[in-house]
């Protein structure tokens, strides 16, 4: 891989990134589990069509037991409106998915506004937005509407029809699966790790939260099946929130041991300055990575510690796991207001945003592709470098200082203790500096290991 | 023990301090042997009448030897005066026990004034207080008095009497043991471990040092014995200083090894801020309690690391034992003018600071009662706590956000390798929402060890 | 080791160094071979007369494999001009050794402006210095020039005369090794450590850069020599740059292990502020000891972390080898505009810049004789000091707290896993407070391990 953070050449991406968000906002309603999610993996498969990328539908039986938790009951929705004393339709999922609370319960009812409020959901803070609700573990009903509307609804009788089913079924997710086509590291000629890359598919309608990370994590796919090369196999997943991880997680323990580096995608497409969420391990390579690639990138970026409030990393990093598990995103949940509300919409997010995610996104993956632990072979002195023709091998291509002082740093931190990216750390030197001294380097035999792409 | 830092609560507590440290101020002179020293017991001892603690008092011969040391003879003073050339007293230490140097010889005397000046002690900076001084390993005698009054003695014959015994006896301390009622932490099923707390009752007639230290650790004895139930083994040591510790540690050096926390009490009456000196290890749970609660409590306070100066902090801090030993007090020693000096009297003290004191000192004891290392039973994903009713059985006593995030902080970092103050700090939540999580979850069954008070 | 800082008492000091400076400002050219080798050790020589320095000189024949290099060809020069097209010679290494290009080979040509000008080099930025160029790998010829005579040069024939002869000969170095006199750091009584103490003798002309250097560690030579007791076996090494320290290593790597200590010393006239860099290793007893050394002058200075670009440190501290060896000087390379050039003469340098950098480097290698770690034989408690007189013995030569302190503070750090200088870091106390500490305790018996002198 060598593309850098320069995601943006590509001229349609944005544009391509925009419109799978689009057809995600406009598709279905959707929830952890049925149609809706479906629907949405079709939209994901139909964008990777001619794109040879292997993508795998999996169907886990409800009442399947995967951790602590087991598969609940698949929802599906045929209709969900609330009618008021005039007759007139106050809130309609065929209007916007948010209107119905999701995991309603089937319903049929005639009650007076009074009864019926504790059932209402609105913003009084944000009184023309609809909010995002559901109830996946304690059955419930119930609508979400703007709080104007609600505040101006009339006394008297209104009537409720919920046809929804909650029956057993299954829980969707889709996995993509782009093995390594090298050994793994240099000097570690096992197995080759595996880079898990993860979103949500549950949250509907939203723009943000989540079609953003469907539609980069979709991109992704198309990027890494086109790279000539991959050292690491990469595992993509879209899944439902919370459950979905864990079901994953449960029917994967096996493979668990395999991953290397991870991140969760989320909020990718909002106007705001990135946020990398560490992993629970605080400095596990994905972590640095992410820190040099949006360094790197000028943009405006936190790096914040790991908590266990969040998205699915809450699972990857849950402390028997404890994986590398980063989550890479925008605007944090809780931080914007337009979060969970219909406020979220194709307005939220720009082209831009999400192409500029997706370029951290394929650095971050990159540097963790090239990062290695090498040893210099002639660790006694400093081997004479002027007799290899080295200065001259690497060219111009950039600040010649910079490589001059990267052979020199990476010949003396080489001593198999530190990684790359502590190389290029210490020497405060570019990434890009120490990975061409390496290339320089290992190209007249001074650094122990395979040169990356001889296998 | 569930009392938390507001021990203020008890309405008569700060007078009760009040009146004890008067009753140590208006008792004979003590040093760090003989009757001053059983006298001061005596009044502990009644201040306890009713209280259901063991109070036992040991006497040690003199020439006993103490590790490095030996203990001393023992010192009583029937009178000590110095008469001026009219026949008039310039100092006794029946009108002030400071009057006296401190393990003074018995002496008759018959000096001219510029004879008797080595014997003479003042403050020229303090021209109206008396000075405290001692000598207690070199031979000597002499009194101690205002400057004023030393500067106007006129020339002529003065009459030294010192009516004192310098004898083979015993060297006085005492000791209240209050054993656990429990098992060890969780988990840990072994002998429960000891808490040591001491104060050094050589010091005569001043309030805040050492009436102050004194008082609280009486008051302690109380609270301690009153409780339903504790995790450690507490043994409070009302012992002279220096000699006093070096004297218990090297009887008691089988004990030692037991000593999971420890505090000197010293100082704890004054209106400055508080003061906790950390143990020579640094990181001490009890260093790490006190650091929490002097924040929570809200008082200024300064932590300062261990030096080996001060009390007796210093013997139990030397290197072959390094307990974790810290001292808790207000105004440092030598910080204030008032220390030792007539000064230290008992307008320097107050009800409220001695309050406030016995406030702090219970909750450090509190937080190491309560600190313990546990394991999520169910660590991998996070477990469903919905399912578990967690959330409603908690009950609406703190932030109901501080108990959500309490909750999963918990589940997340209770690996074996924290215990609860690391849990607090890393998750930046009260100690009590990181235990009040702990009781839910270990309710539950979702955090291996002994649930605290099941023994 | 006695001295302390204050080497500036030896009156004739900083003249003496001086001196010698310009003795070497004045020699004939030299590079990393040859006779000017010779007469700048011979130089070296002369100036240890009558000081009973053993003086030892290597030659290493060209051709000799040393690590990863071969010892080039010696080089010497008969003669070096320019004659211009009037005739007048341009440029004459016997002016100036700067003139010509180092390592030239042998050229008689006569040549067009045109065709000299990739043959001449000078400073557009500093028009009337000469630059200071090489070519030790590359086979080439030049001039250096001010940039003032270069502009001017007329069009026309240019004649090339290099008298100089690049054949199989030998590389040159000088060594002097003055034995330990003492076994090793008390409690550990094997072979005593090696202090290695390198400059680079291969600058022609410069007065800064390096014959302060070498007339520093001349100097350091007869001051050790005259030592009554030496701890460390001292090992100083006049080498040609890179090739000298790479060939030293290579003929010593039986040697290597036993080296505890090292500096290279470069730059120490100029009036700049003190620079140390650190070893590689970061906080060797050397880097703490030139902290301690250069805040306890009061001179400006700074330290920076070691870096693989700089002077002979680089292949002392190659990642083989990774010895704990720093650099100190005044001005780095670089960071002022003389730095290699004809400029860099005698006025740059003064007696007082260069004395005061030997009182530097003098304290630093005091601390690292005086340095080691002992061991409190009476750890438990405190042991009774005024028993054995402790206070008084010690005298009125510093601060009296600072004192007792002292003796406090070692008593409680000498557990055995620190040394005096992290004992005087972590008690705030000058070195020499924790030495006189050291001295006192280890005279009643209360240290471990056989005390300074002993031997």
């Amino acid at each position: 891989m060598t593309e850098g953070a320069d995601g943006g050449r590509d001229a349609g991406l944005g544009e391509r990134l925009y419109g799978l968000v689009a057809q995600l906002a406009a598709a279905p309603v959707r929830s952890i589990t049925g149609d809706g999610v479906r629907a949405a993996l079709d939209l994901v498969q139909k964008a990777l069509a001619g794109a040879a990328v292997p993508f795998e539908v999996h169907e886990v039986p409800s009442g399947t037991p995967v951790l602590d938790w087991t598969v609940p009951k698949e929802w599906n929705v045929r209709a969900g409106y609330l009618v008021g004393p005039d007759g007139a339709r106050v809130a309609d999922v065929a209007d916007h998915p948010l209107h119905l609370l999701g995991y309603s319960v089937p319903t049929r009812a005639r009650l007076r506004l009074d009864e019926l409020r504790e059932h209402l959901f609105s913003l009084p803070d944000r009184p023309d937005w609809i909010p995002y609700r559901t109830s996946y573990w304690n059955e419930n009903w119930g609508f979400c509407l703007p709080d104007t509307v609600l505040r101006a609804l009339p006394d008297g009788e209104y009537e409720v029809v919920i046809d929804t089913s909650l029956e057993d079924g299954s829980l969707t997710y889709a996995e993509i699966v782009l093995p390594a086509t090298e050994p793994g590291e240099p000097g570690e000629p096992g197995e080759p790790g595996e880079f898990l890359v993860t979103t949500h598919v549950c949250h509907p309608a939203m723009a943000n939260d989540n079609g953003s990370g469907i539609a980069v994590l979709t991109e992704l796919a198309r990027h890494l099946a086109a790279l000539p090369s991959r050292r690491h196999t990469f595992r993509l997943l879209f899944i439902p929130g919370t459950i979905g991880s864990i079901t994953w997680l449960a029917r994967n323990r096996d493979l668990v041991g395999r991953i290397r580096h991870g991140l969760v995608l989320t909020g990718l497409g909002d106007r705001s300055a990135f946020t990398y969420k560490r992993s629970r391990r605080g400095d596990s390579t994905v972590d640095r990575a992410a820190a040099v690639a949006l360094a790197e990138s000028g943009a405006e970026h936190r790096l914040v510690d790991f908590s266990p409030y969040g998205y699915d990393e809450r699972q990857f990093c849950s402390p028997g796991f404890d994986l590398p598990v980063g989550r890479l995103g925008r605007g944090q949940h809780g931080d914007y207001p337009e979060y969970h509300t219909s406020a979220d919409d194709l307005a939220f997010v720009t082209p831009e945003s999400l192409a500029g995610s997706f370029a951290v996104l394929t650095r971050i993956i990159d540097i963790c592709e090239r990062n290695a632990v090498w040893r210099n072979t002639s660790p006694y002195g400093e081997p004479q470098l002027g007799r290899r023709g080295l200065y001259r091998a690497i060219g111009a291509t950039m600040n010649r200082q910079a490589i001059e002082m990267g052979l020199l740093w990476v010949l003396n931190l080489a001593d198999g203790s530190r990684d790359l990216l502590d190389i290029a750390a210490r020497a405060q030197l570019p990434f890009d500096a120490v990975t061409a001294a390496v290339d320089a380097l290992a190209g007249v035999g001074l650094l122990a290991g395979e040169p990356k792409g001889s296998a």
